[in-house]
Parts: structure tokens; C-alpha cells; sequence
């Protein structure tokens, strides 16, 4: 088999790639290694940035986005007490965020592709990415039980951290930069209507929680738990205590409901350079990792597929490589702009283990800042909302 | 010998308080450990914020200061190869800052204090601060050899960090939160002018530098150093081009001159509240201490004595306490947020030993952040200039 763009991993990144692809004219195959039942169950992030909206709406699959995706004008702030709101519009020139999970996305894209007679290919196992310095790569893949090679023009890896595509990297032109975080989030779904109608942050001696939801009935929250937590160990009562002791405020609590999942995360960063060798790209976490506490993930592999998608388009309608060439340089400022707003959002609302009082004077200073100056509001707002694709 | 305010220490912040209370009609007595000579020798910061001109031209103290200062509407940053100028004016609606000697001010107070009957007492070492709650507290001194005794209605502590007045707060109601920074500024007068108009703050993968000035003729140089670095280990050549090395920009290097003082200062960050006991109040750096990065030490404490004058003056005038009690308050949401600035210049300009290429790649991000978003740069440029007092 053979076709122009080989992306391994269908999830958000790859998916919306092949679709950006196959709008423009760019024939492309998504090699996914687990089934499709599997892949739209997956509970990932859930909130979409104004460009990524923007782009979803371009490749003409915003349409139930635009119908039950819940736009969202601000976030608020809570610490020492006292809260505060940062107004997105009035900060940003008008721009705002979407609430629609991850795996709704997931499943509009391949319904799309799969009407489109472009579906994914499901239980696709790659093996090996190979010859990516010559013209001609080849994928190689287990599917239904059989060892089949797929050649193209291009690979991109959209195959997460622990995926293949980033380790085809050439280990002499690989370089990764990380750090893990010394907590975890501890995360939490629940059948019961969100207590607030925006996303609360709030900082606390006992740790960060963030309120957040999935739907108008759905409540999706999280909270700080020191790494190895075991989420056995939380009964639902207790969970709810904890929401209520970091975010309480004015003596309202949650409304409380049945939780009907919990699972316990790392808080990870991590960037691997470049994002291009030869005909091999990564896009999304093969490339990636961030703290999920500026909702950042999700959005940094759109913007990484969008630029992608218009050098590989540029490239065939032109012959151009210029937008190929520039791709890991476009990507890699925006990358870490994010890595940046990611750690300070972070580190600005988590107690870290052992942190003197210093250190929460200090957040504390930050977050009141947040509050009395319009220039820190707008720079918590605009990377937020995400800066303008590059 | 009675006073209605007793302030102990000599350095710029009690030597403006008695100023200010001196024209407003509050009699005060200034008790200084050392004499006169080495109390106007110190050499101490040089970077006023608009906030500390005004207050000296209120308390008359600025005519030498407007002749003799230098105006400068920005900074200039330096970093993997880029530079960005921050522009003050026009970030902060017209606020500056003035090169001008901390020792300048020093003279210039003692002058005027002396001129008006009101000199400081020099080689009156405080040997104990008493009674501070009751209505008549007592301050116990050695001055030509004898022990005196000072009673008053108030005791300010202008003694800096080790210093009696911190150390007369109460065990039980003292608080000292700090924070040590894992490297040391190696600091060098120069008799060259400046090679350049405005401070240059340069990040570099040797560490930090600031490129700074005393006057048209002298030249003021820093360079971060390992904690511990002996001065005399550094000849003048590897001086210069250690500050070559880290802000060299276009191969323009610094022009050099005969290096006449050189010393190695800590960095260090320290808090002690409550700011007030009874009728003891501390200022300056008896209550806090700033890294330098974000050249704040001096001016804080300004801030401090102006709240303080204010206060005092009411309470003579009405014999109302209310701004005296809210003295501590008002004064520790402004050392707050000037602490969270100047570790935010520290962490974002200096090396930490063993800092991962990671963190690096942050502290990139964030100075791309201030060359290319107006916000960014606002946020450093009003806090650099300094918040309008409270």
C-alpha cells in the first residue's frame, strides 16, 4: 500500500490531520493501534482553545461542537479567600474557550473520515518506521494478524510520548527535556450538574482543585494528591470533603453526586527536538508533554497538525519545501510558550511538597496580582484562550 | 532626653523619616551605630523608583538629586543572542527611573537634617529597645562611651536585617520567612563611562550580568557568581571578559578602565511581620530583604517610611491611630508583591546550579514573552518602576 502522508495514531492530533489533509486534496492513511470502540472511549481533555475551534469549524467538523460544545467567557480564580474572574472577551479582543471533550471530537472526525471513505485503520500496530532519510519511508504495521508495509512521502507521528515515531528519531539527533512535577492530579467524574458555570481554579494550603465539567450534567474535578496515590484508597465522601475544604468559599459547598470514575495522573513536561527528521514528523505528545493545568494538550497538537497540514498541502500544490523546513522551528516557539504558561499556571496554584511559606507568600502575591492589574489578567486570558496559530 | 519618635539607624530610610517628620512638625531623634564618614561611604543600590523621587523632592531632598541624577526611560534585556529594550514611559504611563547614588541620598539628607538643627546622633550604638507596651517606650544606647537612655512615644527600627529592632519584636509574635538564592552577585566599580546609555540585564548560559552605572564616569558591573566566591581569586582581564562573555551582543564589547572596588554579595530574600509591635515599628531591611535583580531594596524601604511619616504625622495632628494600625497591612501587601517581583527577576536572569536545560528553555520563553507581548512587558516595566505608593 502506499500513500503521500503515513500518520501513526489516531487520536485528536492524527485524525484531524488526515482530515485537514483530505480536504486539501492530500491523500494520507491513520494507522491506530487499538480498535474504534476503544478510541472514542478514551477520556482525555476537554477544553478547546478559540483556534482549535477555529480549526475543527475549517475542516468541517464543528458541526455538533457548535451545537453542545458550552463556550465559556472566563475562569475564576480562588485563594486566601478571596476570588477572582478573568474575563476572556474584554482581555482578549473577543476571544473565548470551549467546553466539548476530547472524545467527542475523536468520534466526529472518524464518523467524517469514515463517510468520507477515509476511515482509520483500527488494530493497526506499527512496528517500524524506516528509510526516513531517503524519499520513500515505509511504515511497517501488524493488522488482523499479518505484517503489511505502507510507503509514502511523508511519516508523522501523532503516537503520544511512549509511541514509536518518537523513538524513529535518530538517537544522535534526538534530544528530550523534561521534569516531573512532584504531585499528581487526582481526577474525578460525576453524574451530578456542575456546581459553578465556569472553570474554578483555586489555590489552598491543602493543595490545588480544579472544578471543571463535561456537560451541563456531567461534573469533571480534579485535585492535587501526592504522586503514587492509590484512588482506591478515597471513598467518594472523602473525595467530596477534599473538593470542598480547597474551594469552599462564602460557605457554599458542592452539590454532590455519584462518581462514576476516578484515576490518578502524573503532571508531566517534556519536549523532544526536533520535531522533523528527514520525511519523519512529530506532532501532539509523540513530541510533547504538558501539565494539564492550563488545558494546553489538546490544543498544542491541533496547532502542531494545522501548520503541518499546510506545509504538506503547500508542498504538494508547489513543489515548496519552505513550510516542511520550517516546521519544527514554527512549532518548537509556540511549544514552549506553552511549556511556559503550562509550568507557571502550575506552579503559581499547586503547594509543592515541603514548600516554605515563602513560596505561598509568593503565589499568593502572583495570584493577587492576577487580580489588581489588568496586564497580568490579559497575559493569564490570552494564553489561555491560546495565542494565534503561527 | 525625650522624642516622639526614636529611629534607630542612620541609613536612608531613618534618615527620611526624620525628614519628612522634621517638616512636618513631629520631632524625632536619628541614633546611628556608626560615624558620619562611613555611614555617607556605604555603597548600597543606585536605582530610584519614580515613587522614591517624588517622595524626596516632597520631603525637599531632591535638589541635588534633579541636577545630578540620571533620567533613564528603560532597561535593555539580552538573551540567547537577542535583545528587547523596555520602554518605560510609554508601558507605564510617563513613570521613569534616576541613577543616583543610595550613598548621594545619604549625604544629601544629612546635610539638610544637619543644616536644620535636626542631625543624626553618629556612634550612638542602641544597645536594647524597651517597654514597647506601654505608652513610653525606651531605647538604651552607648554614645561617647556612656550609657543613655531615650524615651519616647514611638520606636522605629531602620537598623536593617541584623539589627536590634528586628530581634525587640516579641519571640511569640515575630515571624521571619526567607529564602537563600543559590548564588552571589560579584559586584565591581569601574572608572569608565557606561558602554551603554541604559542597564542592561543580560541571561546568558554562563549566568547573569548587569551592565549598570553610578554616573557618566563610573561604571557599576555585576556578574552572578558561585555562593562563596572569594573576590581576590578574579583578576581585572577575567573580570572583563567574564562580563564580555555574558553581554556581548553583534561582537560590541565593553569598554574597560581601572577597576577600584569589588565585592561579593549574597542573595537573599526575607520577610519579618508583623511589620509593627505595640509602639515599635520596623522599615527597610530590618523588616525585609530583596534580592537586588529587580533593584528594590532601597526603594521599598522609601515606600515603608513614607507610609510611616504619613501615619505618624495623622496620629500628632488628630490623635487618630487608625493609619498607625494599619501600618503593617498596608506596608506587607507592597513587600509582597516586591518580593514576587524580585524573585521573579532573579529566577528568570540567573543559572541555578545544575538548572536542566529545561528550565532554560522556560526562562527563553518567558523573555520571548516580554519582547513580544505588550502585557508582558507592561508587567516589568510598572513593577520596575514601582507601584504607586499605598
Amino acid at each position: 500500500m502506499h500513500t503521500t502522508v503515513a500518520i501513526v495514531g489516531g487520536g485528536p492530533a492524527g485524525l484531524l490531520l488526515s482530515r485537514l489533509l483530505h480536504r486539501a486534496g492530500v491523500d494520507s492513511v491513520v494507522l491506530e493501534r487499538r480498535d474504534r470502540a476503544y478510541v472514542e472511549g478514551r477520556q482525555r481533555a476537554g477544553v478547546l482553545e478559540q483556534s482549535t475551534v477555529d480549526a475543527l469549524r475549517e475542516a468541517g467538523a464543528a458541526e455538533r461542537l457548535d451545537r453542545q460544545g458550552l463556550a465559556h467567557d472566563g475562569v475564576e480564580l480562588r485563594w486566601a479567600g478571596r476570588s477572582h474572574r478573568v474575563d476572556f472577551p474584554s482581555l482578549t479582543g473577543g476571544r473565548r474557550v470551549w467546553v466539548y471533550a476530547q472524545t467527542e471530537v475523536v468520534k466526529d472526525l472518524i464518523a467524517l473520515q469514515t463517510a468520507a471513505g477515509a476511515a482509520p485503520y483500527f488494530d493497526a500496530e506499527v512496528r517500524a518506521i524506516e528509510h526516513i532519510d531517503t524519499d520513500r519511508p515505509t511504515v511497517r504495521y501488524l493488522h488482523q494478524g499479518q505484517e503489511k508495509v505502507l510507503t509514502c512521502g511523508y511519516v508523522v507521528g501523532c503516537d503520544g510520548h511512549h509511541g514509536v515515531a518518537r523513538t524513529a528519531l535518530p538517537r544522535g539527533v534526538r534530544r528530550t527535556h523534561e521534569r516531573v512535577h512532584p504531585y499528581s492530579w487526582f481526577g474525578v467524574m460525576a453524574d451530578v450538574p456542575p456546581s459553578c458555570d465556569e472553570l474554578v481554579y483555586a489555590h489552598s494550603p491543602r493543595g490545588f482543585a480544579l472544578l471543571s465539567m463535561r456537560s451541563p450534567e456531567v461534573s469533571r474535578l480534579y485535585f492535587q494528591v501526592p504522586n503514587g496515590t492509590d484512588p482506591a484508597d478515597w471513598s467518594d465522601e472523602r473525595i467530596w470533603d477534599e473538593l470542598d475544604a480547597r474551594s469552599a468559599l462564602d460557605g457554599r459547598t458542592l452539590t454532590r453526586g455519584p462518581i462514576t470514575s476516578r484515576s490518578v495522573l502524573p503532571l508531566r513536561s517534556s519536549v523532544t527536538e526536533p520535531m522533523r527528521h528527514g520525511r519523519l514528523f512529530l506532532a501532539g505528545d509523540a513530541a510533547h508533554i504538558v501539565p494539564p493545568t492550563g488545558a494546553k494538550g489538546l490544543n498544542l497538537a491541533v496547532s502542531d497538525v494545522v501548520v503541518l497540514a499546510r506545509a504538506l498541502t503547500h508542498r504538494q500544490r508547489t513543489g515548496d519545501t519552505a513550510l516542511l523546513d520550517a516546521y519544527s522551528d514554527t512549532c518548537l516557539r509556540r511549544v514552549w510558550r506553552t511549556e511556559h504558561f503550562s509550568s507557571f499556571m502550575t506552579t503559581t496554584l499547586h503547594t509543592g511538597p515541603g514548600q516554605s511559606e515563602f513560596d505561598t507568600r509568593l503565589q499568593i502575591s502572583q495570584l493577587d496580582r492576577i487580580a489588581a492589574s489588568p496586564h497580568a489578567a490579559a497575559e493569564l486570558a490570552l494564553n489561555y484562550v491560546g495565542l494565534p496559530l503561527p
